[in-house]
């Protein structure tokens, strides 16, 4: 079985079904440091010596998002950068928001 | 008398008083883009064509921060990038603020 960092995000028409709490639950478990918020939100904080840092980081996670064309929201402050998941066209989260999170934390 | 954006962010020391609300009211008429909320914060929203203007944006905004030592809360989504400026050191807004956002509207 290929791992969800191997995988690249499939379009999602407007209208798809997000993935079910439990099916959800099992793709989190292969992102351990990434929380699921109000079941439809794929969260993880980055922590980094200073506001640069934590920046570049994001350009890198940017780059990765075009490369998918899945785009994160970001909050970016002095050494942290929250990035947040979830696939608006259904909804809540679909695979596509574990295997950016799996790319993302390959980086 | 010289405008916000060709002044240079200052050293605040830790407990430095904020300005005074009217104080930062008239400072906030020369960057009338920008709105105060809670009293303490300086926040405006960009808007871009995609992830990557405004990402690129961030960039620029980033390197000013580091140039002037002060730097923004940021959220970055799809075609928008939400600056919020603040002096953690006084509590509140400070000249400081309303010379980045000067400086940010320049860019």
């Amino acid at each position: 079985m290929s791992g969800l960092a191997d995988r690249k995000c499939a379009r999602v028409p407007k209208g798809s079904p997000p993935l079910a709490p439990e099916a959800a639950e099992r793709l989190r478990a292969e992102v351990p440091s990434w929380e699921i918020r109000a079941g439809k939100v794929l969260a993880r904080t980055f922590k980094f010596a200073d506001f640069r840092s934590a920046l570049a980081f994001v350009d890198r996670v940017g780059a990765l998002a075009d490369a998918e064309d899945h785009h994160p929201d970001v909050h970016l402050s002095w050494g942290k950068a929250g990035i947040e998941l979830t696939t608006h066209s259904a909804g809540g989260l679909t695979d596509n928001d574990f295997i950016l999170a799996a790319k993302i934390d390959r980086l």
